[in-house]
């Protein structure tokens, strides 16, 4: 990658960080980039904000996701940018600016695995890691109209990897061919990637109803390539709560997280956030011990309710964003609602720990929208597989 | 003043701003430096941020209290750090970092008139104003051992100046001999400074007590020339509610304010700050409309209180600060326990609109502590007029 392509989009950080794959690997002639929360051996992880690298030394190892692509063959040529310490979906990034969304100009890229998403959308790699606790991997494939997966909470070792809320910290990863796609996940999950199609596609029909306008009709070819493809084809209901119980059981159990995470570091410190991220910090700090007790108790129910649609090779389909990438410059008090929006749809898989893969198969008014499908845990290499079917 | 000066303490913004004094005036001869929330023509002001700064245009006009003092001679050299849009009461900037404290090093300046107060203590310049909303110039000249005054509510023209609560937002300086601080107060305030002596000094003995213990031993010999000064001495609790119930009130009506005063600005730039000013911004916007409303009603009657021990020509002596400037380098959650004891003794004035100077005339184990007279609402040039008379 040249100089000039580095600068491109926004998507690198400043750090200089190459790493050249193994030679033979399966990934030989692949390069991808990594989200600025992936160790380095020697290098500060940055985290989004100066601030968490200049009061962190150097990695002492490489993430092992890292290690796992560099071993097959695979070229890192370089660190992405992310919302600051992962706490955003939009890829607004006070100190760093906003990586340039490649496939939607004048509107966010989504995030925050927003450097990747840009880096690989602009063709300046051939796939980027991200990382992915709330909708980070699945919000940028759909706004940039890529593949993206977030995987198996617990699939891929998340060493070396600045944690978020670590019960739904995932890794996942983002590509414009499906193939290539594949064959990172191959790397990444230490699987084979198996043709593969669902028995049972459950049609989300509160989540395709929560989605904007437009967003079912931008969606319908491609849900019907699907529904043809899978063995049947059912609509069904996923919250007879309301989505909006879920997300709120989302918000409390990933902002209590994120804080304990952070805490001792920011009273420490006195770091500097975009007044939006602190106030993230402070509503995930003051929910109530009874809002917590509450959520701890739906997530196994949501679970439950989640695998009961997967059963037996069964996918749940719905919409990765319920509207496509939002116009740049909006105020923190749009966005947050926008926000609330998004973080709806994606709590859904995060919730049940499931995976959910990103396929970049809608367009509105030229922008791109994603159609997600959700399986069963462990089945991250069968998503990848049907995903591989569906673009062949 | 040489560019080796300008780095000193860390006092001075980068901005190069220099007035020259208008000849012949009676300030001619000496230097000050300004606050970086005062407007000069033709530069931007920072506000402590790069945000503010950066998001705003070069002032159109000069603040009027730096005209006045331009017009009487002094020659202002340069602007000086201060908390973020002056949301702090210890000088910790995370983007410019802490102005060095002369009198007491390793610890904090006091702010959020930082720069200012670093500056004067230094020997920078002779004089330097700042601004006090709650306690912004008592509390540095307290840990910075200087003369510093809360003005009157209203009394000196803010104009061009970055407000934050405007109905505690006042106009201060410090200076570090009596008489300069005098002569720059003549016209500030575009008065004569009288030789004046209180009749009555009521000592206020639920702030004394507030107050760590040896502050009062510190403070003890000053309030004994004071008391032989002034016609009589008298003891008195100045809070039958408690003065933390006042530091409430206080807390809720700044806060409020400040919120109002930057929320549009926030909404619209998403602007860094350090993680305890933003928090400080989500406390102010929080307080509920029933807590308000308590403030609100209290605010006359505290007001009353204090008008009633500073009827015909009384003052109240308190201590500035609870204790000497804190250490560099605490925690976020040690520094938000001080500074609610801080402004539990500044609120008193800032609640009821009244002058406050604070004397440098405590010292603790070689750290200065200020001791601090309150008059009534217009008496400013008399409480000067008495701290030079002291000092002579």
């Amino acid at each position: 990658m040249s100089p000039q392509s580095a600068r491109r989009y926004n998507a690198f950080t400043n750090d200089d960080v190459r790493l050249d794959g193994a030679a033979g690997g399966p990934l030989s002639g692949l390069s991808f980039a990594a989200k600025d929360l992936y160790d380095i051996a020697g290098h500060r992880t940055g985290g989004g904000t100066p601030d968490w690298r200049d009061t962190h030394p150097p990695a002492a190892e490489t993430a092992s996701a890292v290690a796992r692509l560099v071993a097959a063959g695979a070229d890192m040529a370089g660190k992405t940018h992310t919302d600051e310490v992962s706490r955003g979906i939009f890829g607004e990034n006070p100190h760093f600016g906003t990586p340039v969304n490649p496939a939607a100009p004048g509107r966010v890229p989504g995030g925050s695995s927003s450097g990747s998403a840009a880096a690989v959308a602009g063709g300046l790699v051939d796939f980027a890691l991200g990382t992915d606790t709330g909708g980070s991997v699945r919000v940028p494939a759909s706004f940039c109209g890529l593949y993206g997966i977030r995987t198996t909470h617990g699939r891929v070792p998340i060493d070396g990897v600045l944690e978020q809320a670590p019960s739904f910290d995932t890794i996942g990863w983002l590509a414009r061919d499906a193939e290539i796609f594949a064959r990172a996940g191959a790397a990444l999950l230490d699987a084979d990637i198996p043709d593969w199609t669902p028995t049972r596609v459950t049609i989300a029909d509160d989540a395709f109803a929560f989605a904007d306008t437009g967003v079912a009709d931008a969606l319908a070819d491609a849900l019907s390539t699907l529904s043809g493809a899978a063995g049947s084809t059912a609509h069904a209901t996923l919250s007879t709560d309301g989505l909006n119980v879920w997300f709120k059981h989302q918000a409390v159990l990933q902002g209590r997280e994120a804080w304990a995470t952070f805490e001792a570091w920011i009273d420490a410190t006195n770091p500097r956030f975009g007044f939006e991220v602190a106030e993230n910090f402070i509503t995930g700090r003051n929910w109530s011990d009874a809002e917590h007790e509450a959520a701890r108790a739906a997530r196994p129910r949501i679970t439950r309710i989640i695998d009961s649609f997967l059963a037996d090779d069964g996918v749940i389909a719905l919409p990765t964003t319920p509207f496509p990438a939002p116009l740049l410059g909006q105020t923190r008090s749009a966005m947050k609602t926008l926000r609330g929006r998004v973080i709806t749809l994606t709590a859904i898989a995060g919730l049940a720990g499931t995976p959910q893969i990103s396929l970049p198969l809608g367009r509105i008014d030229g922008l791109p929208v994603g159609l997600s499908l959700i399986g069963a845990r462990g089945s991250d290499e069968k998503l990848i597989g049907f995903a591989r079917r569906l673009a062949g």
